[in-house]
């Protein structure tokens, strides 16, 4: 990389901020360096100043003047991407939303609330306690919603309720130009015009600053149960999920542990989970509704040479189970206690899963590289864990060639190099691989909204072709 | 408008295209003049040749030719849009997707089809009669699925199913600059860049041919059963609809016909509804679930004031009805013989929709104008279908009058002006209105993407700001 001080003029930029807001224009080194870095093994790059403005206007008043000088902008969040989303490459002004976490509105009667982007996804849910809704999009880390959206997040519940994708109603952003745009209105459904909300879900910050969003909330189900069924193979238990969607059962969760994510999980919250492939489920419906389901689930698990069938209605157990499945990373991480978690996900088309999955493991082994799977396999996505020592360049070498592989294999299986982590700088040239021609569609519209560049440069694909 | 030939060259395009294709490109009047006019009040504007290209290769050949020559180019399915979507305002050529009309693949364990352009909505689900999978999205038309995807189309079913946003997975398409993308691969989700499809979902051929797509499919339910409820008033029956969805009912599918509509329609079908408002419901599950769902709807449906509540599940009488509600225009027509319908839609948020409604009401009966009112309630979105006499200013006035008040009512109320038809050429004065700002970023993407404005140009948004 050449020096961001040559290519972008910076100092006027900061000058100006720093008249507009004083001490609230953070250049500290300390400071910036934990603004460059996510939970990835990317290595940090900071920008060169941190600001949290407010509102709206500051932010148009920031981006106005980054415009104005050319100086690149870095949109973050709670700083969880996994692939370098918030580094700032070429420097710049960071952003921080920490300080927009109003939540604006809960419209009870239309199922939608209107956020600021620093609200997290947690704090969401516990103002929506007791008003009888909840916002179902769950990714590992405590997200902001303006992170997640900007991430096109998803999590345990993707296959009931969507993604972000399809549950962002409208966004309000500051443009490159300065403007305030609202890219919808609030009904839930509209044939006007170009679709600017889902332009703008999964763009990384590339395209503007999120400085309100419109989020889909759902009605807590009357009655919501939990079930655990151990598989004697990876294939049971996808042909299991896939069958169970044939017969039309809403399931709310399925989650895919392989037997080495059984093993961290049984040490770390001290259950005594079978380690062998296994499925984790919930049902949302009616109380009626929610055993049917549990006992259909039971008989296709059945004929996939499933057992140990355990269902429960019990609050208490079903938290356990999901808080064991929250916990993975952290349980995992026990399992190579000098090496540092490298998590990556793909997302194929169901039917592939299980083949996927298979060849997957298999170089895992031929690695010698300890690397427990998790799926969200209603979906056909799943995430390897590397652990590794990032010291250790022989080590880093072969989880970059496995890696390499099970991305190859899932594009082989018309299926996407990243199923819910992004691009940001991490998997730039596996898009590349995955959209090929269509990477100039995206670069053409990024050079019209954003001209000189200035929001999160060097992200999801190079600006020239 | 000013004479297309001053704008664009057409006959260097015309004379390659015909070198080309020869017979197979249309020049006749009496052709041309078809393919100007879509099922709306909107005149004919005739292109200056139609063709039927057989393959992505045929259109890529097209495309470049056009877009050497800056030939307009306006794509054309089965021509039931609403709002001049197909009118060739500029000339040009029109591309039918008739003969691109094969199912290229059905996957059945992904719950998936990819067909061509050309394929109608009743062609696909015949196809996948026997496979226990069916597509849901049901315009009132039989429209192919290239021209659903470029209007966004919705229909009965949105409301547990979603609209053509949620439903296509994947669009492969000739691009301007000759250049044949996919959007997507076929995974159920996916992180990775810009979310193109849903770009081109709701296009309307502004920003490239559709030569292919992948669609979602859905397990035909266990069990399907109907009901029909009458009301005292429009609140009546959207707070019923709003209720089933806190109380997390799946609904199907929730039609709200008022007094007018059930005239028209016991006169068309032989039927003996009451002529009061009433919901049509439909409901989806298991057996036993679709007698819960349908019990507790009975309930809500009381505390709101409904009455008559009649449930089935033979599927004789469910047709029956479900018939009759998709002969609604038909039976509207025959309200006025010696008028046309003009149809239009909006759509609101959910808690606004009985106001909506209710204003609107009172402006028809101020108006004179023969209007029922029918609506996908669960999603907010109704139509009003005008029968007016064209030839009659005054009354087209008072239509327009009429109309422009309901539109920016919706708008006021945080809705859209058009929920599941598209802006063509009709709706732009309130597409602006709607958006504002955010027609900026639209207008900026077309013209990197479509620099010559070959793509169906003049409709959406005007080209100069």
């Amino acid at each position: 990389m050449t020096s961001p001080q040559k290519q972008f003029n910076y100092d006027p930029a900061l000058e100006e901020l720093a008249e507009l807001f004083g001490d609230r224009l953070k250049t500290a080194n300390a400071v910036c360096e934990q603004y460059g870095k996510d939970e990835s093994f990317h290595p940090s790059a900071p920008p060169h100043a941190v600001i949290q403005p407010e509102n709206a206007a500051e932010v148009q008043s920031i981006v106005k003047i980054c415009n104005r000088n050319k100086t690149p902008i870095i949109p973050h969040g709670a700083g969880t991407s996994l692939e370098g989303n918030v580094a700032a490459l070429r420097g710049g002004i960071c952003i921080d939303s920490a300080r927009m976490d109003s939540i604006i509105s809960v419209n009870h009667g239309d199922f939608d609330a209107v956020v600021q982007p620093g609200v997290t996804r947690r704090q969401l849910n516990q103002h929506l306690k007791n008003s009888g809704l909840f916002f179902p999009i769950d990714p590992g880390a405590d997200a902001t919603l303006g992170g997640m959206a900007a991430t096109r997040a998803s999590g345990t519940n993707a296959v009931r309720y969507g993604s972000m994708r399809e549950n962002v109603v409208n966004i309000e952003a500051v443009m490159a130009d300065g403007s305030i745009i609202q890219t919808a209105k609030r009904s839930r459904k509209s044939a006007a015009g170009y679709d600017l909300t889902r332009l703008m879900v999964g763009s990384e910050g590339t395209l503007g600053f999120f400085t309100a969003l419109t989020v889909k909330l759902y009605p807590l189900p009357e009655a919501i149960s939990a079930a655990v069924c151990t598989f004697e193979n990876i294939e049971g238990a996808v042909n299991t999920v896939i069958e169970m969607i044939q017969y039309g059962i809403p399931i709310a969760r399925v989650e895919l542990l392989d037997e080495l994510t059984l093993q961290a999980i049984n040490r770390y919250s001290q259950t005594e989970y079978a380690e062998a492939p296994t499925l984790f489920f919930e049902f949302h419906g009616s109380q009626s509704g929610v055993e049917e389901q549990a006992r259909l689930t039971q008989e296709i698990a059945d004929q996939n040479q499933g057992s140990q069938f355990k269902w429960t209605s019990n609050a208490e157990q079903r938290n356990k189970m999901w808080r064991a499945r929250h916990d993975v990373a952290w349980a995992c991480k026990l399992l190579r206690p000098d090496g540092q978690i490298w998590s990556t996900d793909v997302c194929v088309p169901i039917s592939r899963l299980a083949e996927c999955i298979n060849q997957t493991r298999k170089d895992i082994e031929d690695a010698k590289i300890i690397a427990p799977i998790v799926g969200h396999v209603g979906d056909g996505n799943f995430h390897l864990l590397l652990l590794v020592d990032h010291e250790n360049k022989d080590e880093i070498a072969a989880a970059e060639t496995l890696h390499h592989k099970m991305v190859m294999r899932a594009l082989e299986m018309d299926g996407t190099c990243t199923g819910e982590h992004g691009i940001g700088y991490g998997k730039i040239e596996f898009l590349k691989l995955e959209h090929g021609e269509a990477i100039q569609p995206m670069r053409l519209i990024k050079q019209a909204l954003d001209p000189n560049n200035i929001f999160n440069p060097g992200k999801i694909f190079e600006w020239h072709r």
